[in-house]
């Protein structure tokens, strides 16, 4: 079978979307034009075998967070998913694994409706990437150059939970059984927060998603917008199975580690009463976790005391 | 440096293009709606050092050509390209092999004022993804399933000059040294057809880039429009240096290597003389080769034999 045959036996499914006026099988995809004021979103990630997941990780695992971490983007722009391009570098022909992969990627752009529009196929080390397209009123997406001098600062569901997964199969990490599944499902399937981040449009001032973890991802939107922040740590969210690992990671794990894919938001004084008002009937809870200050920089206070993070932070160059 | 300060430093220019409204820097591009009518056009296409390139690759072409090939895929929609995301795996930052990159891609997108609107960069082998966007108006997009029967087939400028480059660096051919400069440069810095795809619209019945060679990509308009083509390989373009070479490589190097990125497009009888009332004018000659025929398949004729081609084809998961 020759790279077109695998392109059409595993990805071309006939498009759904009303936007997607041509899908796979040409030399380019075509998308609809929006009404006026609507904005395409545009992202790309890759995801490298050996550096962004196991070479043995699970087929169903790759393809459900390559898409994943792309459709967190759009979430964190504010943008309603649309479509994604896929390109798969393959180092052999696995049937059975590419039959996993696709099942893993269909299952989440099922759920979210999403079309398969394009993609390439090469071979080559194990990568995949992922393209995807959103759509967003041009005029409220949530950029993250938008936070002021007393805006409150959130983040969605809970943090570090992918972290101790990750110390977890590296078997550096002690934790009861019963959370096991927990948090090896947050890091392999992370839930992208797209129901909050289109709710949060006209809401939030300023949003990202947890990447990389909360003190470099935070430290984007500090550093667009211009602003500090205080974050109390004693407010962070954090789930059973992480208070149980608190004695080995303390708060490292959910500061510096990422791959939570929650949204970080700011709100503005004036609109914490709307946020409020339909916060409680996420799909995840919110939390308040600290405040922009006109100090720049990030300042995080364990109680009373400064606190500075270890930096487990993930970060592809760093020494 | 980090991953961030390097996109930063290295590809960060702010977006000239009206449509872009938002570039690189935040978790998504945004680019504006278009008028009633136009649809954005999306392709990508990912080169892998070893297979697509050589490791050792200058990194001025690799930049070049990364985002020539995908721009190849707009000029064959006929849409105007607009803007590209940039996905670069690493293994080490080579900030001189870096820069040289940057200079061979931006090289290509300042002369089509392309903007880069994204993009994602990690650690890895070294491969480069680019997805490019174009706009095309959505009723006279070149697609690969409107030849029909009778229609004309033409190719624009001269095949087979990437192949003979490619052998030629290999030490497989035997080329003047008058000619070296030209097919190395063929190989390595392809000129996508923007101008005569856009031109095509509205003339051509159906069109496709040669990326795969001759044989292969006519083969996918034949497939897609569900007709047959005889073609006259006497009619084929041949460079000077093509003639040159003509003895060690016949027909193959311009029917089944690609790399050309020459356009292959057809015409309905009805349209020939609009064709020709402006085929003059273009940048590069366009040449008839051969016609559309009822028959499926695809028929080569030396004269007045039959030709069988050999299949050099690149297909990458060819056994």
């Amino acid at each position: 079978m020759d790279e077109f045959g695998l392109i059409a036996r595993y990805f071309t499914r006939s498009p759904r979307g009303s936007l997607v006026l041509l899908g796979v099988g040409d030399d380019a995809a075509l998308v609809a034009p929006l009404q006026a004021g609507s904005a395409y979103a545009l992202t790309t990630d890759t995801l490298v075998a050996g550096v962004h997941f196991l070479s043995d990780a699970p087929g169903f695992d790759v393809g459900y967070k390559a898409l994943a971490v792309n459709v967190s983007d759009l979430a964190a722009m504010g943008a309603r998913p649309v479509g994604f391009l896929l390109n798969l570098s393959l180092p052999t022909l696995d049937e059975a694994w590419l039959a996993r992969f696709r099942d893993g990627l269909f299952a989440l752009a099922d759920t979210l409706a999403l079309d398969l529009i394009g993609g390439d196929t090469v071979r080559g080390p194990l990568a995949v990437t992922v393209t995807a397209l959103g759509e967003v009123p041009a005029e409220s997406a949530l950029r993250r150059d938008g936070a002021r001098v007393g805006d409150r600062i959130y983040v969605t569901g809970f943090l570090g939970e992918a972290a101790l997964g990750f110390f977890l199969r590296a078997g550096r990490l002690e934790l009861p059984e019963a959370f096991h599944e927990q948090v090896l499902g947050r890091l392999d399937r992370p839930i992208p927060r797209i129901i909050e981040g289109q709710a949060l449009r006209g809401v939030a001032s300023a949003a990202i998603d947890i990447s990389d973890g909360l003190v470099a991802d935070l430290g984007h939107i500090l550093k667009a917008s211009g602003v500090g922040a205080s974050v109390d740590l004693h407010r962070l969210p954090f789930s059973d199975a992480y208070d149980a690992a608190f004695a080995q990671v303390g708060f490292e794990a959910a500061l510096s580690f990422g791959d939570d894919y929650e949204l970080c938001f700011t709100v503005a004084p004036d609109r914490v009463e709307a946020l409020n008002g339909f916060m409680s009937r996420f799909p995840c809870a919110c939390h308040y976790i600290g405040d922009i200050t006109a100090d720049t920089g990030l300042t995080l206070f364990d109680g009373a005391a400064p606190y500075t993070p270890q930096g487990l932070g993930f970060n592809h160059f760093h020494e």
